[in-house]
Parts: structure tokens; C-alpha cells; sequence
């Protein structure tokens, strides 16, 4: 059965010479679309938990994704280096992350007993790299990248390649003279990230974030929309205007109404909530404010009692309020902090009136409502018709302190905001001199005057990417390829190709002229079944599929179909370039 | 000191928005001349024992080698996949490997206390992907490959990248169902690999290779020719022939000559060697023969004294004498054992009049020997115009069991031996079925009978070829880059940018118009002195060098020179290009 291994064309793009290895089986194990899909599909094959081997097929795939975020970065300036995947424990210890860093650490004893760890992304080694090589402010701005291997000891992972602990990313690390400078180059990796995503073919978003452990001042998020997507992610309807719920900015609905009624004490012996106590009223939730009772300090450092008020259909934003002074260490107040300062116990609790001096702190949305309705500070009683400046001061503060809501108006005054789930593939950083403080990396400034260099960070998930593309893009039939992430962009599929040489041949050319075009064309020439092998192009996802059969060569025509089209078209070959544009 | 980072072209080539980092000085801990010059250059940078950072400039080299592999292997038919780097016990337990690996396998331990190590190279879970992927004959031949990041944890890394710790392997696996098939693909990767280091503009050699501890029958190793080469390779000066010291066969000088002189005995009283014999009588080292004393086991399995005998200015081959039957696990006789079978001490043995029965091996050349010397088995004695049938009878075995030497007949017929030394960068083994049974691997035959597949697996050290290429190509000046491997072909340099807008507009059009013509040049527009920026460009190794200056501006000329040649030339516009068939 000796048969020859060599190819006319480079990349084999027949399927009889491929290793294609579908499956027909759910997998049992796959909880989410797009790692269903990758199995049955035979892109990935699983090692062991949270380890895959890419086939030839979903390399082709992943290959795609690295290419374009390979040639984006090149064009934006980056310059491309690689770094060792594993790294001396030294390094990790100056920044001090050998410890803090946690179980995701993979960490390694070489035959002498020295420990290194797999890395998990590349701080230390770039500014260690940096360190020795860059000593002057002239050989700044510079953004080294790398697309290398990395791994994370996830305890859980999950979804395929999606949550796997060994993946594939671009890492990118600029450093800077001046914070304006970082500046600029964070809108070019903004930007760069920008075309990345849209020359995949992706639908997404690029979402303010927040930084959140890794120390930096500004940071985006790129989240590729789909409905099976981790995070939440508020847009405009009318702009790109979007963040995620930590970041997204609720603004003031407006000037405050004027007092139109009394305030008067309520009988709410069981309404402990403020649905509770609206139902009981028969008004909107919109009309009553939760007070919730917090643990902050004074300027002096001095434990501060806080109220913090937004409004009853509204829920308090836990980083919003540790952004505001004395609050980066806020707790929740205890039931003898709250009688001590309010002389009641939760459920009823309010601003009016309080037993002792405290720090109210309104909702945007609060400092704006009139007619209110609160607690009474009295067990079994609210407060109703309440109104700013006459039953109680204006509030000590007036803040964001809320999460948004769909149908808020967008922050940037355009339109009102939407909510979409979205899956994190992208993420830019302002570092500022965190690493290059740690590991005392200085260049010398125009002045000769030693500088720490600020840093920006900016990384992309490749593999992950795979993933998320095909939850945002699948049917019931299978994949449904973005066409420049497409093993191929076309197939030819040949009916009977060993008992039919004209159909064989007819099916052959079209392929090599199509390929010729520039039409990245795979041929079926497996000899399957019609219906296995359409169903197997289906499922892999290729976005045009030519038919070449007797009948069909008889007629001089060619079946045509979209993978989104639910019929096919009779073209001749004429008509069948045409569709690309040849 | 805000710039932009943004290129006109996708690669950045002009040089100061690239980031070139050498260095005057000799790093200490460098051996060798590729570890020196790469660390001069500023191509990589050291991370930790055997953990190298490729910098900008090391990686645009890196990749072009592992580009010319990857082209390559498509042609050839293989197919590209991508396998983790960390792999679980059970695979290598599965083989065996996992304990007789030995030290370099660096063996890590997850946060759940689940063994893996990080792959050294990929037997075990290809062929785990194999058995999950592949069912039947149809499926074969088949070759799949990767290019991707391998761990040795070496005692002792040196020598820069040729000797790292983490390195970039290219490794491929191909399954059969015959031998025969097998061989085919062997020869393809072989003519394969020929094609990649031809095409890298290597000076190599494919050598026949003891297998060793892999297992496989057939192998051979691909070596690039350096003086500094750790391995010895002995070659035809008129063929392709090439083996190591222990393949390279050494064949018969042809007939024996006729005796000539009578057998005597000579006293030799403080005479033990065949150097002090040859001395004392006058003659060459080429009349004595050499008699070595062993223990090997006859038919029966027993234990036989054999007296192996060469030449005496040969060396016996252990390898070679290891392979003939009753002599694998040979080992040298004791006295006690030579005194019972030859009646004497060493230094004064011979084959002629043993005192028992032993078997007699003869080197080719020793079996053509006529009138020749050898010990006489009685101290202090040696026997002169010894012939074979007249003196003692013929040899037991005629067998090739010496090393080869320079100046022997090619054993292809064809010219003679010379000897050459070089590094080893690929290899390619007939495997056999050795990791598919020990990992029960079955496909059906055509007969819907299950049989074990025989693999191939070919392996080329893709970062190792870089420092091999420097090896091969240095001088007092630098690197001198094969053009194929060369960071850019050409490089234009610029005298005074800064100060000349003139010279600057016309080196940049020059840049600009090489790259349009297909001559991938970067610009030199650091602005550096002319000297130093010369001695950049030669250490870094680039080709061709074209000079823009004032004074050439005005003579319409630009100073062209090849990195080999001596002189520089004075071209217009169209000679330069001309020296690139442009």
C-alpha cells in the first residue's frame, strides 16, 4: 500500500490527502457550542484536563488568527521577539508575584533543584529583557510582542481551548519616557486591536474596564459578542460607546423635580425591602431609595459610619464606591454600628434623622428624586413623600455608585445603552512604572537624568479567539466561519470521483483555477457519500461549497451554496467565480 | 519625546525604529564562536541556564529557517499539527520512557499534585493522537509535524542556543503499514531535508548513523560542516557518501599479495606495541597486526576467547565488532584468560599456535595482509613473515571491525575518504513499530485485519541551525550570513542623515525601490559614524552593503561592497541593482 506523500501544491488542499477526522458523536463532556464543534469537527484533540493537540485542521484555523494579529502588529510598529516559556523564580520574586501570583502558577524544579515556573505571562522577563538592553531615552517608545506558548493551572478548566491551561497568546510590552507618550501608543494598540478584530470578521467590542489587580490606571477589554459570553458588556445603541458593569458610567437623569408632597410616616410592620414596602404603597420601585449601611473612613483615617443611597429598582456598583475617598477598605456595617449611629435595625433604615453624625452619600439618581420613600430609622415604619433640603440635608455626597441599567442613556450623551455577553479575547493596559520600578529598570532622559520608563501592556488570547468565534457564528449544521478565519474560503466537492474521471477532472480544474484566483480552495475528493460529505463541510464550516457531478457537468453547470444560504443555485463556471468577485 | 510607532511598511526595516542592540565587548561565558557572535549581535539574550531571549534581530533569522522548514515539509506532503508541550505520566509510562528517560526529562508536578513533564520531544503523544485519530489503512501513510518549543534539561547548557534547555524543534511522525511504505516515506524526508539545508545555503552532509537507543534500524543524521563540530564525519571526496566513525565501512584493499618471506621469530624484549616493533625493525606500522584479546559467547551461548586483529596502524571499532554475532555484550579478556588460551602476557599476542582452541576474527585489511608481524605468544617475542594457510590457518571471520581512516576507498566505489567535522542538526530514524505497540496502536488492513502501523519520525533542531550556520560562516569581523538565512539581504547605510536631507531623501528612495524590486534591504538611518555603523552591519552578517554620502551624491555613485569581499566598488544606480539581477 505504498503511496507516494507528495503534493502539487504546497498546502495540501485535498481532503484525500488530509488528515480530516470528523465525528458524528456529541461529546459528552463538551458543555459549551463552540468546544461541542471543535471535537465533531476534529480541530482539537484532548491530551489531558485543560490540554489540546490542534489538528491539521484547526491549526489551519489558529494559524489564520495568529497571521492577522501577526502582520497588525508588525504594521503598528510592534517588533516581534521570544521569550523562554519558562522562567527563573528570581525574577518573580523582585516584583514579589512568586507568592501573589497564586495556584495558577505552574510551578517547576529543574534536575539542580532550581525552581522556574511555566510562564504565565511575561512582566518580568520583558522588563528584565528591557533592563539590559535599553539604556536611553532614545531607544524609546518600544512595543516588543511575542506569540508564544503559555499556561495557566487553572483548578477548573473548562470549555476546550476556550479555558485551557496551555494556550496560545500574543503578548505585547511598550515602554515609554512619559505618561503621554504611553498614552499615544495605547491608542495605536487600541486602534491596531480594533483592526485585528474586524479583519477576522468578528462582531465586538472594545470595553473600559476595570484594571483591577494588575495595577494599571486605564485598560479596555476586547470582548467578542456572543450570547454564551462570561461577561456583560453595556453599548450605546447609538455610538461605540461601551464598558463593562464595573466601569460603565450611570449619569444623572436630570434636574430634581420640586416637592410636591408632605412626608409622613408609613405602617410597614412586615416590609422589611423596598419591593415590599413599594407593592405595599402601590407605587413604582423607582419611587423608593435603599439605604445600605457601610463601614468607610474620615479623613483623619478614623472609622466613618456611610449610607449609601440608590434608588429601590437600582443596585449598588461595589467598585464605584471603593473608588470614592475613605471607602477603598469599606465594609458592610454591623447591626450594633447601625443602631449605634441610625438607632434602628436593618430593613428600616434611612437618612433621616440619624442618632449620630454620619456621611450620606446619594446615587446620582437619588440627589435627583423628590417625593421618596425611605426607611423611618424606626422598626415596622418608612417615610414617604421625602424631599432634599427641607426633610433632611442635601447628601454629603453625590456620586456614581450604581450598576447601569439597560436603557440608561449611553454616558456619552448618545443614545440609550444595551446589554450583550461577551467573551474576553483582547485586554490593553497602562502599567505605568509598576515592573520597571520592581526591577529597577531606569534609561537615562534627554538631560542625562536617570528615568523609570512607564509601561503599557496588551495582550490577545489566539487560541481563545478560535473559540469565541464560533460561539458568536454556529447553527444546528455546525460551524459557521467568519471567511478570513475559514480553513478555506471555498470547496469543491466531487460526486463519485473514482467511478467518474470526467467528473474527477472537471472538479480538479475548478479547483486549481479557483486556487489559481486566489480563491483559497480545499477539494473533497474523498469519495464520500453526497450527504456525509456535505454534512462534514457543514459541520467544519467552510463558507462557499461547489458541487461537481454527472448531472450536473451534463448541464455545464455547477451546484452552488452558501453556508448560510438555505438553497443551492445552478451556476456555470462563469457564474461560480463570480461569487468571488473573479 | 511622544512619537509615533507606526511604519510605512509591514516589517520594520528601517533600522531606528528597530531595535538593534551590539555590543563591543566579548561576553566570558561565551566557548564558541556562534555563542560570542550572537551575543555580540545582540540576537539573543541570556534568561537563565539554557533559557535564551531572541531579540528582534535573532528572531527575523530564526524565522526564516523555521519558514524554509515549513515550506519544505508541506511540499513533501507532511501535515502540520500542534501539540502541547506539557504531557502527562501516564503517556510516558505507557513506553517506559518516563523513568528511562533519565535527567533531562524536567518532570512537573500541577496544583493537584498530577504528574507531567515538559515534552523533550513527542513520540508518546503522537502516537496517543494516532491511536484516537487513526482507524484504518485508508488513513495511511500519513506524516504529521510541528514546529514547536522542546525542554532538555541538560547538565550542563552551553553554548548559547546550541546547547539551551528550551529550544525550537521541528518533529514529525509518519505511520505505515509496511516497511516498505515506510521506506518510501524515509526517503522522501530524507531528499526532504536536503532540500531544506540546501536551501538555507548550508554546506551539509547526510551521514549514515548508528540508531543507538531509539530503537530503529535505519537512521541518518543530517550534519552542517563545521571545524568546530563536536562530530567526526567521514566522506567521499568524489560522492555523496557520508557516514560517522561508527558506520563508515571500511572494505577490502583487495587480494592478498603472495607470501615472500619466511616466518621467524624476532626478539622483541621490551618491545609491547606494534609502534615499538614497527620501530625496532624498521619497517611500517602497516606490516604489524594487532591482536586484540575478548570474551564473547559461542552458537551455544558459552563463553569464547576471540582474538580480533587489525592492523596495526588501525583502531578497532566497538560498534562495529558489537554487531557480529556472539559479540553484543563483549567484553576484554582478563590475563587469566589470555595465559590459558595463548599461553602468554598481553604485549606479545598473536593468532598464530594458540594454546586452546579460540576463534579468530580478522579485519578485512589484516585478512589481505602477506608476510606480516604479530606477537608469538611468549614474552619477549614477535613473529615475522607470518602468512595465512602457511603459518596458521585462515581466519575463523573476515569482517570489517576497524575505524575508517582518511585517505580510505570510499566504500561506495568511488573516490576516497576525507574527514570532516560537523554539527548535528537533523535526524531521521526508521522507528518501527516500537511506540505503537508499546501504546496499542491498531489499524484495519485491507483485509479488515488489525495490524500495527511501522512509524518514521524525523526531527530537525530549528534553533540549533542557527548557531550551526554561524559555525560554519564567521569571521574576524563577524557573521557572514548564507543570504537565505541572512536577517535582510542588503542594507542600505546613510552618512549624516540628520545633517543632509539630500542624502537622506536618496538613501531612503534607494531602500524603498530595493525592497519594490524584491531585495529585502533595511535602512541604516541610526546615524551613527560611518566606522560604526560599518562594524554593526558586519557583525550582524548582512550581504550586501550600499553606502549613501554626500560625495558619492555628487559623483552620482554609491559605494557598494559584498560582506566577502575585500574592496568596495563605486556603482550608479542601475549597477547596483544589477548586483542583484535586478
Amino acid at each position: 500500500m505504498a503511496a507516494s506523500l507528495t503534493f502539487e501544491s504546497p498546502t495540501p488542499m485535498r481532503l484525500s490527502q488530509f488528515h480530516l477526522h470528523t465525528s458524528k458523536e456529541t461529546p459528552a463532556e463538551a458543555e459549551i457550542a463552540s468546544h461541542k464543534l471543535m471535537l465533531k469537527a476534529g480541530m482539537i484533540r484532548k491530551l489531558a484536563a485543560g490540554l489540546y493537540t490542534w489538528s491539521p485542521l484547526g491549526l489551519r484555523v489558529l494559524r489564520k488568527v495568529e497571521r492577522a494579529v501577526r502582520e497588525e502588529m508588525n504594521a503598528a510598529g510592534a517588533i516581534e521577539v521570544l521569550m523562554p516559556a519558562v522562567q527563573p523564580k528570581e525574577l518573580w520574586e523582585e516584583t514579589g508575584r512568586w507568592e501573589k501570583f497564586g495556584g495558577q502558577l505552574l510551578k517547576i524544579k529543574d534536575r539542580k533543584d532550581a525552581w522556574y515556573c511555566y510562564g504565565p505571562t511575561h512582566e518580568e522577563v520583558i522588563t528584565d529583557f528591557a533592563r539590559n538592553e535599553l539604556s536611553s531615552y532614545k531607544q524609546l517608545p518600544v512595543n516588543f510582542y511575542q506569540i508564544q506558548t503559555k499556561f495557566r493551572d487553572e483548578i477548573r478548566p473548562r470549555f476546550g481551548v476556550m479555558r485551557a491551561r496551555e494556550f496560545l497568546m500574543k503578548d505585547s510590552y511598550s515602554f515609554h519616557v512619559s505618561e503621554e507618550d504611553l498614552g499615544l501608543e495605547y491608542k495605536n494598540m487600541y486602534d491596531t486591536y480594533g483592526r485585528i478584530f474586524t479583519r477576522l470578521g468578528l462582531k465586538f467590542r472594545a470595553v473600559a474596564a476595570d484594571s483591577g489587580a494588575i495595577g494599571g490606571a486605564v485598560s479596555h477589554e476586547f470582548q467578542v459578542l456572543a450570547d454564551s459570553g462570561e461577561d456583560a458588556i453595556f453599548f450605546s445603541d447609538s455610538s461605540d460607546y461601551a464598558a463593562n458593569v464595573e466601569l460603565a458610567e450611570a449619569i444623572s437623569p436630570g434636574p430634581r423635580a420640586a416637592a410636591s408632597e408632605a412626608m409622613r410616616r408609613i405602617d410597614t410592620p412586615h416590609q422589611k425591602t423596598c419591593e415590599d414596602v413599594a407593592a405595599l404603597m402601590g407605587i413604582t420601585l423607582d419611587r423608593t431609595v435603599k439605604s445600605v449601611a457601610l463601614m468607610g473612613a474620615d479623613a483623619e483615617g478614623n472609622p466613618q459610619f456611610v449610607l449609601a443611597l440608590v434608588r429601590g429598582d437600582h443596585v449598588v456598583n461595589e467598585v464605584k464606591l471603593g473608588k470614592l475617598a475613605g471607602l477603598a477598605a469599606y465594609r458592610l456595617a454591623t447591626e450594633a454600628e447601625i443602631a449605634e449611629h441610625l438607632g434602628s435595625e436593618p430593613g428600616f433604615l434611612g437618612p433621616v434623622a440619624p442618632k449620630k453624625a454620619i456621611r450620606v452619600i446619594a446615587d446620582r439618581s437619588v440627589a435627583a428624586m423628590a417625593d421618596f420613600v425611605v426607611g423611618a430609622n424606626e422598626k415596622g415604619y418608612h417615610l414617604a413623600g421625602v424631599n432634599w433640603g427641607r426633610d433632611l440635608p442635601e447628601p454629603d455626597e453625590v456620586a456614581d455608585i450604581r450598576n447601569v441599567v439597560e436603557g440608561d442613556p449611553s454616558p456619552d450623551g448618545k443614545g440609550t445603552l444595551q446589554i450583550a455577553r461577551g467573551i474576553e479575547v483582547g485586554h490593553v493596559f497602562q502599567l505605568g512604572n509598576k515592573y520597571a520600578q520592581a526591577l529597577k529598570l531606569t534609561v537615562l532622559d534627554s538631560n542625562g537624568k536617570a528615568t523609570t520608563p512607564v509601561m503599557g501592556c496588551y495582550g490577545i488570547g489566539v487560541s481563545r479567539i478560535v473559540a469565541a468565534a464560533i460561539e458568536q457564528n454556529f447553527d444546528e449544521n455546525g460551524i459557521v466561519w467568519p471567511e478570513p478565519m475559514a480553513p478555506w474560503q471555498a470547496v469543491v466537492c466531487v460526486i463519485n470521483p473514482k467511478n467518474d474521471a470526467a467528473v474527477a477532472e472537471a472538479a480538479q480544474s475548478l479547483y486549481r483555477d479557483l486556487n489559481a484566483a486566489g480563491v483559497e480552495t480545499a477539494l473533497d475528493d474523498r469519495g464520500l457519500r453526497p450527504g456525509a460529505m456535505f454534512a462534514d463541510m457543514e459541520l467544519i464550516g467552510i463558507p462557499h461549497r461547489v458541487v461537481v457531478s454527472e448531472r450536473g457537468l451534463a448541464a455545464g453547470t455547477f451546484e452552488y451554496r452558501h453556508r448560510q444560504a438555505s438553497e443551492s443555485e445552478n451556476l456555470d463556471r462563469a457564474g461560480v467565480f463570480a461569487k468571488f468577485g473573479k
